[in-house]
């Protein structure tokens, strides 16, 4: 992959931004390989996304957000422009069920996922091997009766290894509000259902009840409202009367697992704006 | 399509019923086009659908009722058997929006629904010219103050027309208890979301506001209480930050239609058994 | 909708283009309402798409032209600049088989297509009364032992209603080569298959025999070759074995309806470039 | 999972088949957990696959077969009893790609996959330590200039491990027509392509040069006519005109992993019948 900044901001919608941005571009001669932008019309509010070659550039990361930064002040950007061989680090937390956590692991071992993963964190031992087999560390704190005491030690950990990203691959504990606050935009979580239906536990077993004839998995990033933050992604399983909650446990795997991993991709890539309490996604 | 007796039944599930049953079949010499069966484990219920080419049998549907009746008592079975050239009677009940009905209209004038519309209601006169285009008698009964009244009148004429099925094809009233009782099993509804999510008025917004990524429709059996009763099929149609309401409006139509033609398909073809809030799908 | 300007250009790639063109909207104080542009890397092609409110901008239509002539000189554009105002002239071309004319029919009429349909031509009477229904002229032009004299009538009622697209609504003949010359990039044709895949007659008793596990459909561009056109959409649905082909004609009917639905509404809301024999679509 | 009989039959089709099998299932008290059937009417013959609680019959596997025989010969039946404690074993080819291996270990290393593995046959050693990490063997096979040379030794490999299936987990070699001939109805091979289109090779080159608007995956039964042997399951995801061949490598692996595991799922579950170049496939 070819090394490129993303240049992305968000700011109240007006005329001429779009010509502005592309000319501070086009006047150091940066080549533009995608460019991608949304205005909310409700809100007016304008969302945009630039992946410009870093070789066509005459600088650097830190030279282009100098030169930028009028640019972006006149025009009261929320912005900023990454290098993509600055990786995402990446924490990822994990419980027992090994399947998210081996398909994320598995596509960043054959170079398909474009992050680092600092180590992984869980409440139990089971996957230990499986991590380190990676070569990556893993972090087995354990869910005592305390569970502040829990996510400090976590958090600990999240901090020492300056994660940016903490991804939720079926960890199966509620975070509290402050560490939701903490990490805002920050942590992705994977629910197995296709939210808003059957939010919380066992959604396999609420979609049994109800008779629903598609299951279903949906990315989101987490809030203190649970399973109620900003949606990524979703998909869908098609069953039958004859899919018995174990059933829709093994076939929502697949799911889960490929809406996990769409959403991560897109975060890393800088695609997602987080906005009210939906998602702005450029690709 | 060749004709055929259906044979269904549900029973509580036992050693043995199929091979009654199938010996039943083949003591008549009766060829089998096509067989399900189901087992409802957690409740120990059977359910069964038997597709038997008419011309092999050598009697008619009265004297197989009365043949395969002790069969039935001795299992406790609730079954029926139909002849598929004795059409299923579908009223259609519509409003203002088009694209379900004349999706319905078009199917069943082409001959790929196979059953008798013997007339369409609507508490809109919006729509006449369309239906009387088919030779379909159609029916407005305004909805005044009094909802008793205007479907007392709708009850009236379902029954003249020895309906078997009414089809809510984006009919947007509400049926009163008693009528969903009256006609228990029979009225088959397309709800313009995924359910159980964003049940109620306005669906698409309540959609929009949610920031989901996939919208959806679902065909279910109407019963008292609003947008619960036993679901029959449902499909999704993917969106995007872009996707205003009145867009889903647009992409939300095309998933009605067809999910609900789906659904009416497998109901005149006795496909569908209602199993507690549930199908059983037999196809 | 809100009136808008659509300005829609290709050329060679190059430093700047979207800052030029994004700076020309932007003099104007025009309001850009959705934009998008896309790069083909190895052919170095550049491709945009702006809808820009009519309301925003100081000028008309022939002004605006005037005024972008010179950028479009300069960067050697092919280009043109539509008022959504001003519909697109679909003339549908059909057969005997209605699913797909009778589809169009009802999102034209119900404002889900913004378009005028001028009239109908079919090389059977079959279906004249449900186009008369919607009052659009219906013309029987028989197909004879003389083939060119067929579309030489079909032209010329096509040049008479002034059409700038043309669709084969399930027209089972084949364009000669002249024709498809004269209309090149204005005919959309709909195939029943998922080609390349099964080109050519009868499709799906080619996928029968081949035992595929989903069935699909193509909208494509017609070209001389035959159903080898440049591909606008493409869906597919799931079978089985038990799916018979005249099963296969049912449920292919809900993919070619709407594939032919989607393609169109791209194709009328001028989103497609041809470029070679593949399609870039700003949507 | 309870253990169960899996009585697995096809025949020429007949009256009263049905009725003697589940007679004969009944009069030793099975309970019948799943049965399935299916007749191809063109060419007359007769499918079944029936499931049958081990615990509910009074006898074992040989004896369930000495007891059936009478049954089976008389009518001329292909037939097969299993136990589904007896696991099927399954040998996995690859090559450098890890998505395909990486998936299927995992599903059979969390009990989502009912098989043995006895080892893993490999024409190079990249992928030895993650085969091992599972504890499995793992033979490199080198493919020298004596293509049959190889494939001697793989089949020798086959052979003394008593593998029942071989999955051809983007193993990139062409087998050999004596190869085939030998595993027949065993060897599962999945092609990155929605077939027939592209088979060979670089499917998604292909696809990317005819401007396809989905890619697919296809699960078949290997034969000696290359990508032509029986389809299992095909899936497809949906690209755009952005879509660059790596891309679509990238995306084709989610579609390949899932495609191959649905497919093996189904074959070591023994409800897959090969009938000429097709599958009947009673699920």
């Amino acid at each position: 992959m070819e090394r490129v900044f993303r240049l992305v901001m968000s700011c109240p919608d007006n005329v001429g931004i779009v010509a502005k941005v592309s000319q501070f571009i086009a006047q150091y001669n940066g080549s533009i390989l995608e460019a991608n932008h949304h205005t909310e019309k409700n809100e007016n509010w304008f969302f945009m996304r630039n992946e410009i070659t870093a070789n066509s550039l005459p600088f650097g990361l830190e030279q282009f957000k100098q030169a930028f930064s009028p640019i972006a002040d006149e025009l009261n950007m929320t912005w900023q422009v990454t290098d993509s061989n600055i990786r995402h680090r990446v924490i990822l937390m994990c419980s027992k069920q090994s399947h998210c956590l081996a398909d994320i692991l598995n596509r960043w071992h054959s170079g398909d996922l474009n992050c680092d993963i600092p180590c992984v964190i869980s409440n139990h031992d089971d996957l230990r091997e499986l991590v380190q087999w990676y070569g990556i560390p893993f972090f087995h704190v354990p869910m005592g009766s305390d569970k502040q005491q829990h996510f400090s030690q976590v958090s600990e950990i999240i901090d020492q290894h300056h994660a940016d990203t903490i991804v939720l691959a079926r960890y199966m504990q509620i975070l509290p509000a402050n560490v939701c606050e903490k990490y805002h935009g920050r942590v992705i979580n994977i629910h197995h259902s296709f939210l808003p239906s059957f939010a919380g536990a066992k959604p396999y077993h609420q979609a049994f009840e109800r008779g629903v004839k598609l299951i279903g998995a949906t990315c989101h990033y987490v809030t203190a409202d649970l399973d109620a933050g900003p949606i990524i992604d979703q998909d869908v399983v098609r069953i039958s009367h004859r899919t018995q909650p174990e059933d829709m446990v093994r076939l929502g795997k697949d799911v889960e697992k490929l809406v996990l991993a769409r959403g991560l991709h897109l975060h890393i890539e800088d695609r997602i704006f987080i906005h009210g309490n939906k998602t702005v996604i450029l690709d």
